[in-house]
């Protein structure tokens, strides 16, 4: 390849990764902003969230294409293919993650002059700053492609899980205790799984990343401690 | 490129083809399985969706490989690029169908020994046959790669979205008539919003399909009808 192919192409992928940059700023800003709006219930908060995934879901269309058309004239082999394919994946997942935001503002609206009560709000708080944490060092991990801090926030997705099990648990208690707090604590479950699956969606970057880098696969099994699914709570008659 | 590498060519994406269509047929069965435990509270067939899920992610890995490669080694172009690109995001979308379901599943072993009332199951039980409907149509629309086809289930995901909305108010009235009723319901939920995550998967595939077929993407907004997260149902103190 001459010189001049060389350095456009890499300016190809070089603007690839400038959007996923893009994209990881603006899925921080609203998981941040729709927890924030959830604990305020602030309905103006949860609509620019609503708003602003679409620009999320505008540059993953944009990322794509661009990925496509880089695969199909530059013929991208070793390294450099894992990068498009790389940048593919964690579009997707940062795209998903803004959805998953989104959803959570969306339920602020809901829940909008509904009976509330502050205590239940401690524990999403929690599992959303943690995430937060998670998707904040797995896209520096990404943009220095260090796999070992890729492995350390995908060996932490467990303790997401693990909090969102006792949070679900926490949550049917609430709903026992009092039914006027089931319509709240219902949707607090959905914000807390939605959070719990931003969690599975960072930890499918750290994958990539570690994909990128090595060439390999992450062999081991996924760090899986959301035992929700099989956890119930049973009434207790008084 | 000669005869002899062109047709070894063919042979590696029919093979990537062909897994997709396995994979097709065991995601439409563990769908059923599911849903078939859930009505019956039946763990011995949950156990079974859990332990053929294995089988899906197992494909999906080679069938990423697969395509990997492909683009590596044979550099595709236009309608192949578009086959490989496709398959690549069709096994993505038919593994989250697996997890899905198998979320499901495990739901049922929590079920297990509860309190439990036959009513409840209608609603979730409708969702899961027509979004299993909807799953086999579109797969046969990949099949024949039947633009038509793939658009008549992406219209019909705004049905199964409805009914998800409705049965949301249904599952929150009856926790609020009895708190006894409060874990089946939630885990009823979940399932719920799984059945209608499912139908979010198939429309993606009909849009890949669309997208193979013709290279463009649908640009028609998404028909979505799922109100259930600005829903809330307002206990009545009697």
């Amino acid at each position: 390849m001459s010189e001049h192919i060389v350095s456009r192409y890499d300016d190809e992928l070089k603007d690839v990764q400038r959007r996923i940059a893009e994209m990881g700023g603006i899925a921080e800003r609203l998981v941040d902003l729709s927890v924030t709006a959830l604990t305020r219930i602030d309905t103006v908060m949860a609509n620019t969230v609503i708003m602003e995934d679409r620009r999320l879901d505008e540059i993953q269309r944009q990322c794509e294409e661009e990925a496509i058309r880089i695969i199909a004239r530059r013929q991208p082999m070793a390294l450099d293919l894992r990068e498009v394919i790389g940048a593919m994946r964690i579009s997707n997942d940062l795209e998903r993650i803004g959805d998953l935001a989104k959803n959570n503002a969306k339920r602020v609206l809901a829940l909008d002059g509904q009976f509330q009560s502050k205590r239940f709000m401690t524990g999403v708080e929690h599992m959303a700053e943690l995430s937060l944490a998670q998707l904040k060092d797995v896209l520096d991990a990404y943009a220095t492609r260090d796999v070992h801090q890729a492995f350390e926030v995908w060996k932490r997705d467990a303790d997401i899980d693990s909090m969102y099990t006792s949070l679900f648990r926490e949550l049917l208690t609430y709903m026992m205790e009092d039914p006027r707090n089931i319509s709240l604590c219902t949707h607090l479950l959905f914000c807390a799984k939605n959070i719990e699956r931003i969690g599975d969606h960072t930890t499918n970057i750290a994958e990539t990343v570690h994909y990128v880098v090595t060439g390999e696969a992450l062999t081991q099994d996924r760090p899986k401690q959301d035992e929700s699914s099989v956890t119930t709570v049973t009434y207790a008659d008084n």
